[in-house]
């Protein structure tokens, strides 16, 4: 395996009725800036239970943070940051609340000139807001992880950056709050999860058989417990299995010391600035293309895939390959995400706009970082 | 799965080459108290390589840590640690150092009387001298956890405590140190490893497939990788494998929210205070006898262990126990360490002696406190 540098002090405090210990994890003497969405919160009991804890602080509360969460609303909060003297953010949401509570910490403390720049320049993340989350939607691993990603609407990018400084200090799992949510959020977090494991470990072999299989570790309980948390909304232990896998899927560990690839991510990223997508779909439309293009330079691990997850066993390499990139996108399928560009009504034209974005761009992506606008338009056309 | 909190800040700076960052992740101006073992550290270039990164720090050094770290021996540590300020320890050796370097840590902030209480009373411990260790013996994972052991010579006794407060800041775990490791320690440390996985994970099933399937990994990956390491010592591959595996055998994440047994370890280090025995050599002797007399309380979990782990498939319960039980024996005597009590001629006097031992103490150990005097003695006469 390749050397490696890992550090992960993020608290993790997991269980049914654990929400009641969000007061006792904030610094005494806090001033708390509450971050949420669309106010799914009000409707399970989240909301409530979380102001109980937080009782004997002084919180101000900043609602209405977007999925791919907005840059510019973001900004206004970074406003009342400042302007209030908040010293704590508590963020109470999915991936998108999480991710733009991390960006409103780094923010807030942005000495060189324009915050965009954190994004738009990797500008890098001096210091931060303490941060804290009460996580209500299984899928972006943001809980415990040192990323985000952000939305400017008015130049329709989608970016993100890294840094330990936006690290939560402790994140909050009740698997309860997945009884009330949509189908349609699950199975999104279920492929969510699925393809974040998929970016660290569908690249080539380095020798590493911890992460290796620690990565089929995760695709696995997915697989699993996927359709069972669909089926029965419910079901604790299921509800709590998918939780921890979609942590663990993006924390850093399976990712440690091997080679990542990342292409899914950065094409659907597009999917999704251009045609308003959910993430997780457009993962579902582009790794499949991405499977297919790029399947020699993965031929080692797509095999091991569909040997160890998905029981390929029989035929030819590259009998075993299709087979993989058709169990892997029924699977996809099956929780109900459809898997191609039509399904979604986006058409080539959106395809020649990608790779032209790619081109100005002027860098590749990819494990091999030799997937470029010549490759992305096959990746993509093998999904229309 | 049960409710679980899980932290774990250590950074690990992984891989060949490392060493040389030890000085720069300690912090500026700090008075360091090298500590280390029985002088290895001379003879394999690590004392070399740490001295040449710690060049700019003022350093005093503490050799002669043993293993099974004397609590007489870290007293001494622990008045120069006053006498000479020291603000940092940096252990560099195996986990009897390093746990050792743990106890120093405690006991030189602790205020509330006679330090040997913070092993026999668990008194708590309120703070510690900063920490780094570089990793020489792969093991204990002391490396990235906040336990330690410590054996007091004056009354035989060994104990052990926890607490996040001595938590190293680092660790540094380069492969290369295992290069030149005699082979009795690198099979102590499979075994070692080993036993620490099954302690979290051979009890009964609470519905955590990540847990156990992560278990598993680490498993199968120390019986791949331990004898390619003792048949080929500077096979590089092998010696990551095998050191990441150690890491992740005890450092929390697989014990999360799951039950936990122990009492292998227990039972076992009564054979050490009273007869020496390698830790690592007192588990492969004591295992296989729990798992016999506790089948029927642990049995879905020996299946469970059997069948992914073992490949042991056809027969009944009964019987696939059985050949589970001898292959985890087998697999212990294959890498070249003893399991039975007459190996390392040890009576059924001493059974009598721990026996009364553990009666006096008054508490049962194992995941269900169900393994007291009678049961510690069925499991010890069955590996006479």
């Amino acid at each position: 395996m390749y050397n490696f540098e890992y550090q992960n002090p993020v608290k993790i405090i997991f269980g049914k009725g654990e929400i009641s210990k969000v007061g006792a994890n904030i610094p005494k003497g806090s001033k708390i800036l509450l971050t949420y969405g669309g106010g799914s919160i009000f409707k399970n009991g989240v909301y409530d239970q979380v102001k109980a804890s937080i009782k004997d602080f002084e919180v101000i509360e900043f609602g209405g943070i977007e999925p791919n969460p907005h840059y510019e609303t973001l900004m206004k909060a970074v406003d009342m940051v400042k302007k209030e003297n908040i010293t704590f953010l508590l963020s109470v949401g999915g991936g998108s609340v999480i991710d733009g509570t991390k960006f409103i910490a780094a923010a807030a403390c942005f000495k060189h000139g324009d915050p965009w720049n954190i994004l738009a320049k990797r500008a890098p993340v001096d210091d931060a807001i303490l941060h804290g989350a009460v996580l209500t939607l299984p899928a972006t691993g943001s809980e415990m992880n040192s990323g985000a990603v952000v939305t400017r609407i008015e130049t329709k990018e989608k970016l993100s950056f890294m840094s330990p400084k936006v690290m939560p200090l402790f994140s909050i799992l009740d698997p309860e709050v997945i009884f009330s949510l949509p189908e349609k959020q699950v199975a999104n977090g279920i492929v969510d999860a699925f393809v974040h494991v998929i970016e660290q470990y569908l690249t080539f072999p380095v020798d590493s058989p911890i992460q290796d299989r620690f990565a089929e570790s995760i695709l696995k309980t997915l697989i699993e417990e996927g359709p069972k948390v669909l089926a029965n909304r419910t079901d604790y232990n299921a509800a709590a299995n998918f939780m921890w896998s979609a942590t663990m899927a993006l924390n850093g560990l399976i990712g440690a010391g091997v080679p990542q690839d990342w292409a899914t991510h950065m094409i659907g990223h597009e999917l999704t600035a251009y045609h308003g997508i959910d993430h997780a779909r457009t993962l579902a439309i582009v790794l499949p293309g991405v499977m297919h293009i790029k399947r020699e330079q993965k031929k080692d691990k797509i095999l091991q895939l569909g040997e160890r997850v998905w029981g390929v066993l029989d035929g030819t390499d590259d009998e075993r390959i299709n087979e993989t990139i058709l169990k892997t996108t029924k699977f996809f399928e099956s929780v109900g995400i459809p898997t191609k560009l039509p399904d979604y009504s986006v058409t080539s034209e959106t395809i020649d706009t990608i790779c032209t974005r790619f081109k100005n761009r002027g860098y590749k992506v990819g494990e091999k970082a030799n997937i470029g606008p010549n490759e992305i338009r096959l990746i993509l056309e093998d999904r229309l």
